[in-house]
């Protein structure tokens, strides 16, 4: 039994949310499954001194091309939110609340396709009352489970959005997803 | 005639170096020739907040371990040189005086392949004494127009390296170079 490919996003994170479409298919192709594990990209901003892409001169003006760009390449629907990024702790909590990975694809696709602002409680309570869940978000072990997960990936070394590792290997960016795939099949 | 690609890099940059070994053949396939850009990544830096990938936490150890894959990925020669990253300005105006793509193949080799300091003086003008080339790099016309080319990229957007641009539409990072295919063969 091969051991599941561990998925580290932020729910605020564009290259996030494309990876989402297409880490469960190609782990599927080498009998891989995943394990979803939200993050929150600002605590690892505390350690590695970065900031969001779209507050960095010359990078951000670039970067929503980019977002833009690649979601047109890949073919997944998108647009830039009108409040972008946001803070996705609700978000988190409501997902470690419940482990419910239909859950985690709601939520993206209410921020990046909806325009829904997932930043704010209220409408991440709404999502999970669509599927039938409902996530004590200020219940103190979802938040202490939240915050164990993130400082668990951060003290991995995840530093961005999407990141994924496979069996000790990290592969940072769905841009590293054809070294990803060629890893599943043989490390190199 | 189809206008040529404009390829920025530093010379003290792996993704760079991997990319100047595939961007001529890429380009050609579209009917295109490339026009070879270095500049200084640390004027770039000043702009955008950045800073030299090694020197970040978390992503600098992520780095490494990336070069080396990628290289290993493309089929690329690479080694992490002694002496990384270093000031590529000499480097940059010895180019810049002759304007001779094979030394820019060359300086890229010499420091990734063969391990030799790019950034000193003495051991850009032995690597262009060896196509025959002798630059003054205290030439004022020749700090001049490094400077002119160097303000000039910056003030186009340029902040990475590798960084690409195609009938004025940028592309950063060799990951970027299935979007780039893409993008030669039909704008989308």
């Amino acid at each position: 039994m091969k051991a599941p490919v561990d998925f580290y996003f932020d729910f605020s994170s564009p290259y996030g949310y494309l990876a989402a479409q297409k880490i469960e298919p190609l782990a599927a192709r080498h009998g891989r499954s995943v394990t979803w594990r939200p993050m929150l990209l600002g605590a690892a901003f505390k350690v590695s001194g970065a900031g969001p892409l779209p507050s960095v001169p010359l990078k951000g003006e670039y970067s929503k091309r980019d977002f833009l760009r690649s979601a047109r390449f890949h073919g997944v629907p998108f647009r830039i939110p009108d409040v972008f990024p946001v803070s996705t702790l609700h978000a988190c909590r409501a997902f470690y609340a419940t482990g419910n990975v239909p859950l985690a694809k709601s939520l993206f696709k209410a921020y990046f396709v909806d325009n829904l602002n997932i930043g704010e409680a209220d409408n991440v309570m709404k999502i999970a009352a669509s599927l039938g869940l409902k996530p004590d978000l200020n219940d103190q072990a979802v938040k202490d489970k939240t915050r164990a997960e993130v400082d668990a990936a951060v003290a991995r070394g995840v530093f961005g959005s999407p990141y994924i590792v496979v069996d000790g290997e990290p592969f940072w960016g769905m841009d590293r997803f054809d070294q990803l795939e060629r890893w599943l099949r043989e490390p190199f």
